[in-house]
């Protein structure tokens, strides 16, 4: 069996990520995985929210959302509907607590880091580049508050890297595109820091149930596929000491 | 080292299921495990939502809310804030996502099942207790439409059952409360069908990452508790056959 | 003629009062009266709303609202309307105010309680319910004020009981049931204090007018319900003095 | 004792109807009750609320609010708390209970009059003059039916009159102004039809409670206000017959 | 070819001011412009927004809003629509941008003034009837914060006056009412102040485009419309000297 | 005195039109003006809103946001506000009713055309940014229509193009970057057909008035800047042919 876009089962699809991507933001890539296309921007502010005012730490928040026509058919805005959209609640919150889990907030001081993931185009694994490409936008806020001597070192301890990986006909798969996400019996969102562990786990069984040993399988691809993007983020952040 | 309250590292908090808790709702349950107690309740709708309309199938799906003053310090009501907590977003995104999992929707035909999970005491796990409990719910609205009737057979086609599992002070438990769950290094939730098969696995690395062989130690846990839960759920059910 | 759940016309519903129904609320009350259920929780907070800061007075207020399937078909919940339930604002403004007559704002203090009235089953009556309900949490919750040495004294000036009566099929009742009040021609609100005073009265025609002799006899059931419901209120709070 | 505005104590303020203020209205007053106006237009849309389809019925309901400086100090709109005010929600459903009171829903037949009050100055008994003034504004409209043989006879089964009492500084006063409203005692909405009943009643003891003698007295003042104000109504109407 | 209403091209409606039309608001006007009526009310208050705050400025600021039934058909309430109509949300911006055209913040202080438009009756040109009528109350109100001493002097420097041309039938025509505005080829909005400048000018082509010829057509007629309205602000302002 | 960018008056900063910038929208395109960069998405749907069915006729409507880090400090998401921008909604209507102006609705027949303008850098000039690359979105998406045998004729009538124009220290300049518009006395945007002809035109003077003479110059560099731009226009849409 050969996949939808002839990969390998444990091939990533081709990534470019454009640094600066605009010129306002502390940290602004593009990152193009494939056909999906995300503006990762972080963006500092020197206050934190009413909950961590006065403790000496900082915040680090992620938003995400679509463009209306980022996807075959158009969706309306959130405001027109007065309601954030589910899907995007479920995953903006899964970004924000995965990039926290590289972040020293006591070293980063009081203040907040917003990384907001604007997707311009979808074809299966936004979570994923939103945390792949939004680690950059933040290590790059990060080291512009080192450079401007606001902060003594990165606060960043590790990176923080996301792939998909799920079942398809029987078969596992590593960054699922659209049409195979659509017919996947399982997907799984893996996040890993460099020091080899688990960030978060997040697996669905869409069509029926998935075993054990099915799981092992999955994580196995996937570890393999957080390597391969691990590289890609070094690269862009011109092997970036984080300590 | 001993747990919070005493339980060994794989033991279930005590669990009581009480049916019929209200009297309108088509299938109607309060689960209290431990001091966490949901009411679960069910209900028939002989229609469905637009986007399964004429296919011939049906839907169900799931809500979740706590009163304001389930947790300790009181929590305004949504409306107040005209925004769905993000939170409950989530976990009633998990807990439809999950029961769907059991759902033969073509046996349900064009109706749709709600099942509302209320929290009116929250202790830890209120997402697990509200998807073991919904589950009974729910299986007691289907066998009222069997037994009115309305359908042949049950529509479902497994057991849904969920337990947390998690690291606390470097050591794998199961069953976080709320004491736990807010020092866990590693909280994972466990959604399984009486096929053996996972539903859906959601770990997160609280304070750092977790190992594979940590999680390894934590399914372990999971699945014992969830034979031990299955067994209350079939209980509650009078040992009811699903298909 | 006989009722339709053959009561005398002047007999109040089995009421059933369960303390302590949760275990965070400063005062949390089940009430339980005929089929009607409502959860009544009184929250301590030690600050006021703005226009009430800086005058070393209290504030006393409440919230009520219905689980979307305490009715016999489900209500959507107040939040994916994005608006509070009119009828529910009517329910909650009365039952503030019916408190508030009852509360020495001085002695108080600058701080607030809040009352929630959470119905989880409805049968009629449920405002009625949720005042007289509302009431004993409210007292617990000032009696532990006393108890922690926060109040030297009661803060309430007396109890606060309400009862409904109407005049059904050309009868006047006490205490109407759901099929008695959508059949009823007059339908009122009695609340009172135990100084035999009023507090509030709303009386409306449903189906035509009423008369003042009409008026005259509702008032005498109204005020035998009263006693009888203030007695199970004192039993509650076992003789508690409020001054 | 004299009065603020040195009116006897059942005594109304001077009252006038501007009859055709608003020229598209179906039927449209200006009610100016002492210094207290109120903009009543009576629109009819040939169609009902979707609850009331197909059943041959009408439907009348009312809308009240208030101009941002309809008061001493200016209020927000409700648009602007995206949340519309619980005290006019309270108002609202008041007048529209009032008015139903006195329409033949069949023979108004499928369609509705919504009654909007827009209180553009306001000094105490908003909600009285709302539905006196309502009422006419609703007659008025029923004519232009009648007139346009759209309907065979008015659908009005009676007058509908709406007054305040209420005990200030100890004494039962009729039709009280702003500055006796906020000192009152005891604050009383009567709501009566020309057949000399009562359609509503809504006595509040803003400060302690009343006893019935005292509700007797008010009520006794309140029928000498309604019988001046049906009155005045009728004269606006020209001595309109309603059935 | 004669005009809907037999004016002249160069001809404005009649136009009617009458001041203190409300008693609370410390600027308040009913103009009346042929048959458009618009309530504009001037409220001071001693604060300003929070982007203002601490620079010794002042601002100004208007709303604009219709009452449900100005118009032919009914238009729902914002509230219920939960969303600021669109079209007043692009008037308001206009009618509070061409007031601050005259208005010198710093002489003001930090005080506000909210200029309030409601339409009760819409025959075309309710914006710059909103405009020229608000100017009044903003200049009413301005005279009061001299004459009670608040202000040395008017904060105002000059007269804002605003009017509508348009292209109906090929010809240009000064002040469009709602029938004219409705075949108009070419809509125009004037807001001059008494320096004969332009504060703004919005032209559209409703039904294809216009020329410069047809836009100095346009801008003749309306300066002779702001002379005539100039007058009546004058007259309305008895003489008022602005600085 | 030279410009902020050392352009000459009457020059345009350098624009680039990027084709197929995302692939789903039936006409899409990246419009980069100076630093201002628009994404213009225009989306095809074979239905029209509720006002415009059964006529025949097509509608054509735009939208407008910004990212919130478009600009040097971010903006919260409209819906964290629940409310639609203000200035959005004004420029958004502008837009809409601009490229409406060119737009031969009964040919175009009962769909719709939405344009997105979504703005992720802003730099001055969004709006007519918006308009000049909103006009080709939607061309290219007409002419698909064309291409697909949907349509049997562009229609288009003309081409729609925008253009800033103001006075900064008191000289008329084309093409206001930001720093340039924060600090002009007068703004002016100018939306042309090419048949010579204005479809709107808006100016304001943001701090004191302008003159017809200042007014005539002004339009003088717009129709220069028009025909540059309508030219890049062409230039992108390969010289189509409109009827």
């Amino acid at each position: 069996m050969s996949r939808f876009d002839n990969r390998e089962n444990d091939e990533l699809r081709p990534i470019k990520i454009t640094k600066n991507f605009t010129r306002y933001a502390e940290g602004s890539i593009l990152i193009e995985w494939g056909n999906t296309k995300v503006i990762c921007n972080a963006t500092v502010e020197e206050s934190v929210p009413s909950f961590k005012k006065g403790g000496g730490e900082g915040w680090v928040t992620a938003e995400y959302s679509m463009l209306p026509r980022a996807t075959q058919s158009r969706n309306k805005r959130d405001i027109h509907k007065l309601k954030m959209n589910p899907r995007a609640t479920e995953i903006q919150r899964l970004i924000g607590r995965s990039l926290r889990g590289a972040v020293d907030m006591k070293a980063l001081g009081e203040r907040s880091i917003t990384v907001d993931c604007d997707v311009i185009q979808a074809d299966g694994g936004t979570r994923t580049a939103s945390i792949t490409g939004g680690f950059i936008a933040l290590a790059l806020a990060c080291k512009g508050l080192v450079e401007r001597g606001l902060l003594a070192k990165m606060p960043l301890t590790s990176y923080i890297t996301a792939v998909s990986v799920g079942i398809v006909e029987g078969q596992s798969v590593l960054d699922l595109c659209y049409e195979e996400d659509s017919a996947a019996e399982v997907d799984m969102n893996i996040i890993m820091s460099n020091a080899s562990g688990f960030i978060e786990l997040q697996g669905t069984g869409e069509n029926g149930t998935f075993s054990q040993e099915q799981l092992a399988e999955m994580l196995c691809l996937g570890k393999k596929g957080i390597q391969d993007l691990m590289k890609i983020q070094k690269d862009a952040l011109e092997g970036l000491e984080l300590r």
